[in-house]
This record gives C-alpha cells, structure tokens and sequence, in this order.
C-alpha cells in the first residue's frame, strides 16, 4: 500500500490569484511551493484509487495510468471539481465511493458519464479486493466521510474536511493502531472556523488517535505562512503536507 | 481589440481520458492537438475580459496579470469550473457579466469571493469604457447568452454554446456587418444534437450572418477526427479554432 499527497491545499491553493506575498511569488517559480486541491492517490498492487477529484488536470493525469475507483469525501467543488471533465472519459466505468448527499455537486449526477456513484453509509466496512474501507462521517458544513483504509496490518485514517471529530468517530479511530493519520488543517492556531481543524484541534485529535505519524493538509494560504516560521515546533512524529510527496509507507 | 481564443474543446477536451485514438495520442504528445474548454480572452487598451472561465488554470494563468472582467456565457461546469478557484483571490472585485440563471452552478453565489455577479438583459447593451455589448438569447439546454462586441468600427459575435439562433437573435446580428464570427460548431454534419450546432447548422449561420471571417469552435473529439480529412472543403473564410491562435484581427 503506497499513499501520495496530489493536493495539499484548500480552495484558494497556492498561489493565490492576485497575491503578492512572499509565499505566493515564491510559488510561481517553484512548483516545491505549490499547493493543489486536497488529495491523495493510493496503491494497491497496481490498482489506483484517488482520494477526492479536485485535481483539475486528473482526467490528462490519468489517462494512461487509468484510476481503479475514487473516494470523495464531500461534494465541495474543490474536492470534485475535476470529475467535470473526467465523467466525460471513455472506457470502463470508475466506481466513485461517496457520502450520502442528494445534491451532489451542480450536474455530476445527472450527467455522470463514466462514473459510477455510489453512495456509502457511516461506519459500514467494506472491502475493494483486499482493501477494507470505513467510511466515517466527519463535522463540516456539507456530508462528509473520512476514510479509514484497512490493508494487511496497515492502517490509515484520511479526515478531511472537518471540524473536531464526531464522538462516535473518535470512538471508531481510538483503538485502531493507526500507522498513518492525514488530518484537515487549514489554520494556525488562532483561527476559529467551523468547518475545518486550526492546528490546535489537529493535534488534540492526534494527541487522541496515537497514530504513528500524522500529516497536516489542507493547508491555507495563511496558515502555510505561519508554519514558515512555525513548523519546527510540531511534535517530532507532525508532519507538514506537501503536494506530491509519498507519505506512506514511511 | 484582439480576441485569443483560450479553449476550443466541449466539456470533454482533447485529449479525453482514457481514448487511445491516434488524435488523442497525438494531442497526449503535442499541445498543438490539445482542446480545452471554449473560451476566450479579448483585449481592449490593456484591460483584460475572459469569455467564458472553464478554463481550470486561470487563477493562475491571470494572477499577475488581472482580469478586468469576464463574460459567462452560460453555466454549465465546462464554461465556470475555473471560478471555482479564481474566487478566493485577493484584490479588487471581478464583474463577471452573466445571464440571469437563478441556479448559477453549485455555489458561485453563495460564496462568490472576488467575483461580482452581473445579471444581464437580453438585447439590452451595455457599455465598459469603450466596449460596446449586446446579450443575446441562444438556444441551450440552460438560459445561455451570445455576446456581440463592438468597439470602434469592429464587431465580434461570439456565439457558444447554441443549437441554431432564435429568430430575434438572427434578426439582430442580420444587418451588423460582422467582422468576426465565432460559432459552437460541436459536429460533423451527420451528427444531431439538440444542444450545440453541427457543421451543416453553423454554415447556415455563417451564410445567414455573412461575417468577414467565421470561426468554428466547441469541437468535440469524433468532429475532430472527421475535420481531419474534410476541413478542406470548408468556405475560404470559414476556420477551425485552434487553442492560443489569437482569430482577432486577421
């Protein structure tokens, strides 16, 4: 099981339209800099499965290297935004594992095209090959999953987007070994927002999960600023998401 | 005034996932064969109007070098899904002109960041500094709008996405003296689609109107393929967009 942050960031990503801040300029030179929607890409003996579809470019990305199935964690434009113009594909089906909402996201579900949704409910463990997946419903302003991947003895909880943790979450998460936690972390410290974790939130449900190791993601604009000058205090096993890298096995 | 035409593909672009055509191969390899989303950038005096935002990189393509404002045509994803990022960049407001759809596309308008929506009346022109513009009705799936420009002794008709013209929008254009004539030319003749025109559809346009120059984009893949061995029998002045050719002035 290999795991890939695609996308680091939140809707705004990085850089920013319009901004002229250090990070942003820096990030128009360097693509080291850059952060795309938040996603992921795992693994699985040759079988690959996308962990949300904000990526705009993920229908040229994956063209070749075709996609086993996707899970999305909500219908947020930024986490669906690039099935648009994937639905329009050609070629076998791509089950696309999703949270129960009616509304979906403008016309994906009238116009699906090569996908193939299918709605999952909280809690109900269930298996791809050898992949065992736990949807888990998190607390954000639209239906929202977390996915709790089971592979061999691995284990890897991927939150976002969401604020805190439910309780019957948190009780699902707490015993499980987690090797690897991927939380939503769009803010520094000071910020409150009520759909999404600030740092403190993220390392009290790390405190709470003991997962081997936790990286951040889903990172602001001005969050990433902060942890320019920041990062160096995060716990030893707190990593900071970055677009592209591998984050499991680790 | 310069238009560029920035995409010329329908939703699904060129290439398409997952299509292992000899097109779409070719495109894989060369840009030149590639087909975004139909839009377009027209300049005036250094001010900057995108037609159209499909576009998926346009909050960065544009971020040091700003829109003033950008014409919708309609909302479907493939003509707004670059808004989804664009509005949560910094500085001053976008208006972006747009037909009066209660439903917009997910939720632009509910958290529209820097873009100002502008609902427009058909036939009723509005002026931008020296820019003349004229809404007009076109027959879609939703309520969709071509826009004629005129600035100084030029004028543009720029017409996506539709399936023929309702008689008033015919009427109008009739006795323009259209310089340029863009045109949703999604099929090859035999193709028939209540949405978009094919190529039997726009001619009759073409001939209707009597523009110096027609250019024809919204092409799909399999027209594509067909214009491969037919463009050449089409009129002298009768083009097939290109994405990044600039069609205004020729």
């Amino acid at each position: 099981m290999r795991l890939k942050l695609i996308g680091t960031g939140n809707a705004a990503g990085i850089p920013i339209y319009g901004c002229e801040c250090l990070l942003c300029v820096k990030a128009k030179e360097n693509v080291g800099f850059r952060r795309g929607p938040a996603s992921a890409l795992l693994e699985i003996n040759e079988k690959k499965y996308l962990i949300d579809a904000g990526g705009m470019d993920i229908a040229d990305k994956f063209s070749d290297d075709k996609l086993d199935g996707i899970f999305l964690t909500h219908f947020h434009p930024d986490h669906v935004q690039g099935l648009f113009q994937l639905r329009w594909g050609k070629g076998e089906s791509i089950p696309v594992y999703c949270p129960p909402d009616s509304l979906g996201c403008a016309d994906l579900y009238k116009n699906s095209g090569i996908l193939d949704f299918n709605s999952k409910k909280k809690f109900e463990t269930f298996r791809i090959d050898y992949l065992q997946v736990t949807p888990l419903p998190l607390i954000h302003s639209k239906v929202t999953f977390g996915y709790f991947f089971e592979f061999e003895n691995y284990r890897i909880a991927y939150l976002t987007d969401t604020k805190g943790l439910p309780p019957k979450t948190s009780i699902f998460l707490q015993d499980k070994m987690i090797d690897l936690l991927i939380i939503d972390t769009s803010h520094s410290p000071d910020v409150v927002d009520y759909n999404h974790n600030n740092l403190t939130e993220s390392l009290l449900i790390h405190d709470l999960l003991k997962p081997i190791r936790t990286v951040l993601t889903h990172i602001s604009h001005d969050f990433d600023i902060w942890l320019d000058e920041n990062k160096n205090n995060l716990p030893n096993n707190v990593v900071v998401a970055k677009d592209g890298i591998e984050v499991f096995p680790f």
